[in-house]
């Protein structure tokens, strides 16, 4: 895919410094590029990373020199840089056509341009929006509804009756529908508790690596529209993320837990079942969030139990200094007790 | 399957109130229910809910009044309401006859009844009893043995020698037998110790989404019967799960560390190698059991290093408290440097 | 594979006392042994247990007695069992010959002795090297270039363009070269930074069942030879990983972090985004590193913030007598009050 600096100037809409007639064919970072490569550079402090590079076009902020490029002005380089890749990278496709092994229900229903990898397994009544990509040895069960242009890589198993919206990416290994976690303890051993729920993911969502995303015990498991999920994420039943959540690898939300939107969750955070996090928060990295605690609206908080983050440094910068003050405690006694 | 309560009644051993031809066909949260559903009560507190919904039949504990509905009283009515799901919920086939498209060597031995998915296979001497459900995808590696009425959903991955028992569930993702990590530092590089055990896995199981329980090194990794195990969850090498243990999700247990029966393990719990979580225990969750540690019988721990949950308490209120407390060791220091 | 104490004794250099023709057909723990197995016995502590198996031959340290059992001599007796293993353990064919049923794209290239599990797909320009085997229900997307000797379990998923080396091990479930997590907020939702970088797995590496690692972003991910990981980890984009580190279950690595050669890093740790850890050091199970946090050469560090170990346990010691800190400090204030 050949384009010029100009083409790529009115698509970003930004404004052209140079040679109008550079050609682009790609992205790359600063150190990998070619002369036909558009990199961008967000400021000062990776300036000269970005002149070094070979690079014939360059996207820059409002005020930012950088010599012997073409550049491309925008407000928000990196976003930019994010947008061209839609015109640059050609992404390769997962599935094209109806593989002759992929085994599907007579009663499924496959848009046009549908793609079925090989091996790929596609129940009864699933129905399967125009232009999706359902990539080798997936596993759609029975009921299954996908909308339209979604990507699933292969080896994707959705349990019966799931329904995911337009435009959902999906990566290698994720199980979404599956039995939640609930027992009810008899006199003889567990009993499970009925999961027999359902679980519902939005427009745009992208669900990580081998994440797991269980369907609702008698309610729903509901992911909104643009929720991002990275690698081997735990999403228990009942669970509501609401839109544009960030959820970091290797992170645990429980049961009924509600996260409301734009709220970012870092990795291997800890969420227990019965928790909201309010619309905007951040959970710092590795922290931990108690049964039944609410995160208000756009805190920041760390540690376990979760708390504001000012707090939690100041708290733990005197952890740090335990040793010290329990010396000083001493010397005090000691004064007090020679007089 | 149409039921009434009076039939409901009989098979939950409960007492009935009302009209005994009341039609239940399914169960369903309050909210959900539709006038041929069965909900249940807990106590005063979910009162509102229940009378609320359009249930016709409830289960309640004795002494709690709800109008308008047919009731059956029981002496735990979520208990009963699981008793009642293996009446009123028909769990999805996960696979009926052996799908002509799956792979069983000749030596491979199935019982009557036995399901067998697309493109699922079943290597030399594997054994599956009488009424097995095998997933499509289902990978059984040579000379896996697996009693009667299990249920693989698809993709589960078993390494060849694996022994499950009978009504075991395994979801999606799921691998059993994989090689142990451990390895020896030789001069130029690290050596495999041998991860030549077994794997034995009792009846009644249950073990989430894409986790994985690695074989023995030399002796055999043991779950007992009745353990629940959620998504996510790492069990390695020569561990041992006594029965009706219950591990939430993303927690890891390490080499050859023991969990007696009837404890309760946390979500994203962390158990170094050669622990003892003695009968009955529960740990919380997130809180890390450092290598060789005993967690005695019955005991409530949390926090990393764990220890009793009040102990833990009382020290994380001091935690909570240390810039308080540093400004009042201050106060003293500057009134006894005064004097 | 039938041998005797002579020949191992030759193998491992081991000097031989007892009756060179003991034979020796497998190896086991001392209560698994039989006559015929080979046991080790590291020191007098464990010495009873080696007297008392029923093994006829052992591999002791110099200097250590043991009765009725033919003894190989050698520095590191488990170090001498792991390469033992070489020779007396079997490892069970992954997959033998090119199975019919997998689909290999006529572009394919594959050495000499590779075999292909049942339902494997092998896309466009993959290249395998001589001798490897491809389980069951593997993906190898386009472009792939495995080396010599690797095995890869079943359902292994391999991304387009990924590069293995020789005699690595994959297990099953694992993904290698999935996006990374990289997205840049526009104004009515996320775009996805551009994923379309590399990943690279060197010689020997071992990578445990359903463990994740993303492809670079624009650069490349790197895992050096002799790396092994064990289930359940997560290496994001970028990262880099350097000669013979260890990585312990659950771990998670933020995008665009070093860890140098010789690390050893726990179970469920927590790296976030450009750290570094520097050759030798050790971060213990359940830490965290913050963000762009150095762990300087050979340091062994624990907790969150992760901190020198000795520094840490010496805080974490006055964080358990936070209680009875609290208790001094109200006591002097109370005396002072009194003046």
């Amino acid at each position: 895919m050949m384009h010029t600096a100009r083409e790529l100037a009115r698509f970003l809409e930004a404004e052209l410094e140079g040679d109008p007639e550079q050609p682009v064919r790609g992205l790359a970072g600063p150190e990998q590029a070619t002369a036909e490569d558009l990199i961008y550079c967000e400021g000062e402090r990776h300036r000269a990373r970005a002149e070094a590079s070979h690079a014939g076009t360059a996207l820059v902020p409002t005020g930012l020199a950088l010599t012997g490029k073409t550049l491309l002005r925008v407000e928000q380089p990196k976003l930019a840089f994010a947008r061209a890749a839609t015109l640059l990278v050609e992404t390769a496709l997962v599935a094209r056509g109806i593989h002759p092994t992929a085994v599907i229900a007579p009663g499924a229903r496959l848009g046009p341009g549908v793609g079925i990898g090989p091996y790929a397994v596609i129940e009864d009544k699933v129905e399967i929006g125009a232009g999706c990509e359902i990539g080798a040895h997936c596993y759609l069960g029975q009921g299954t509804w996908i909308g339209e242009s979604c990507r699933l890589y292969p080896r994707v198993t959705i349990y019966p009756g799931a329904r995911l919206g337009s435009r959902v990416v999906v990566h290698a290994g994720v199980v979404i529908g599956s039995d939640g976690f609930g027992y009810v303890r008899g006199p003889e051993g567990y009993w499970k508790f009925p999961q027999v729920g359902g679980v519902e993911i939005g427009n745009d969502v992208e669900i990580g690596a081998n994440t797991t995303i269980d369907r609702g015990s008698l309610g729903t498991t509901r992911i909104q529209k643009d929720v991002k999920i990275d690698n081997l994420v735990q999403i228990a039943h009942n669970v509501e993320i609401g839109e544009h959540v960030v959820i970091a690898a290797q992170t645990g939300i429980a049961g009924s837990s509600v996260v409301e939107r734009n709220a970012v969750i870092g990795g291997q955070v800890g969420m227990g079942d019965h928790c909201v996090v309010e619309e905007g928060a951040v959970c710092g990295s590795g922290s931990g969030i108690l049964t039944g605690k609410k995160i208000r609206r756009g805190l920041v908080v760390w540690g376990t139990p979760a708390r504001p983050l000012a707090e939690f440094k100041r708290q733990y910068a005197w952890f740090s200094r335990l040793p010290d003050l329990a010396a000083r405690l001493k010397l005090l006694e000691e004064k007090l007790g020679d007089e």
